[in-house]
């Protein structure tokens, strides 16, 4: 597991958009992203990618909190709330996990005043 | 229409990424992405986010071809096939449109040999 | 909102499949199917139909128990655990209510031993 | 595959609702349902779930098409426009086929007029 989380936060791309990871537990993750200037769309709101990848990013360190080595399968954001800066936390929960499939959920509220921005449904391939 | 896309091009996420728009129709846009090493995660293949931020971004583009403005309700993405080197190339059709709910679908595929990537679908709100 | 939930409860195919409501608040509604053999597949599990069913209908109570209209966009359902008899019972809550779209999530569980057998995600629109 | 597609057609839900089987390919099968009172909801249209087991049941018999077993893990459906009488036909087709996962994609159509009526995409996981 050790080694898994340590690639994870070799991330080239999470890191390059400034997510950091708050909290690791059995099963569920914790994470936030600074609002930046670079993570807005043409609106002037945080662009879904960025969105997107903050749930994946703290979805896949849930996932690979567990024994066994957890591949993306899937991921399904809703946008709930267009937001354009203050700070965006992110918490990953454990849906399901079995044998050879797991499930994460996550919400991205902002820290400052607990809006929901979006959620999140992800399923993972689990490797023996 | 022209000061949505032109609001679309100055997508400061997408641009930060790499992301360029090579066509825009009636319902429908092709994009590319060259893979570069700020894109990859952990392991050494393109993140998840980052394949995200290009379909949603195309298929927005797609989306704002129309008449009305239209803003992302959701987005799914299907990871198929991991990838760490190339060039991606994006195209996005509309599945359905209605009068306030339209539909896009996009693939990701790899455009030196084909390989597909990602498939995408995203719902958008059409405002009058 | 009396003449909405009225008329899903004239719903012929909930009825067909021996779904009923057992409780209906504020944007949450629960809801039971006692699994019979016609709601099996050709392997002895109840059938992914019948449990989207379950689920979805529920959703559409809980949905149509605030003050607007609201028609079904999407469902989104996981299979967990299949399950060849006992009760299910389904718990529909409220994830999002914007002005025009509305989030709900559903679980499935069966009564007996509360197995986790699905979960499900749907949007609705909602009508002024 | 001879067994497996045989567990199929003794699908007793899907028999129940009137789905039959038009044709099954490498890959891909097509489906129909004609719409009967039963199918329909309180507000006189084909309920969800109706439409939901059509295509989720059509897409299992071209999972099953191949060599391997393969299990539904879940199903995404989009509902485009109501319809209360006629002809569903619905075609299923492969959108990727890897070692253990494999994903189908379905349209449900009215034969009479050929209007789109929903979308479908669900995931499989392939026994050896």
């Amino acid at each position: 597991m050790e080694n898994r989380l340590d690639a994870l936060k070799k991330d080239a791309f999470a890191l390059s958009i400034g997510i950091s990871i708050l909290e690791v537990g059995e099963g569920c993750a914790k994470g936030k992203m600074v609002i930046s200037p670079t993570h807005l769309n043409g609106v002037g709101t945080v662009q879904g990618g960025a969105l997107f990848t903050l749930a994946d990013y703290i979805c896949a360190v849930a996932a690979n909190s567990r024994e066994k080595s957890a591949v993306s399968l899937d991921g399904h954001i809703d946008f709930i709330k267009a937001v354009s800066s203050g700070t965006l936390i992110v918490t990953a929960k454990e849906v399901f996990l079995r044998r050879t499939i797991a499930a994460y959920m996550a919400e991205i509220r902002r820290e400052e005043d607990n809006v929901l921005v979006a959620t999140f449904q992800s399923k993972f391939y689990r490797k023996d």
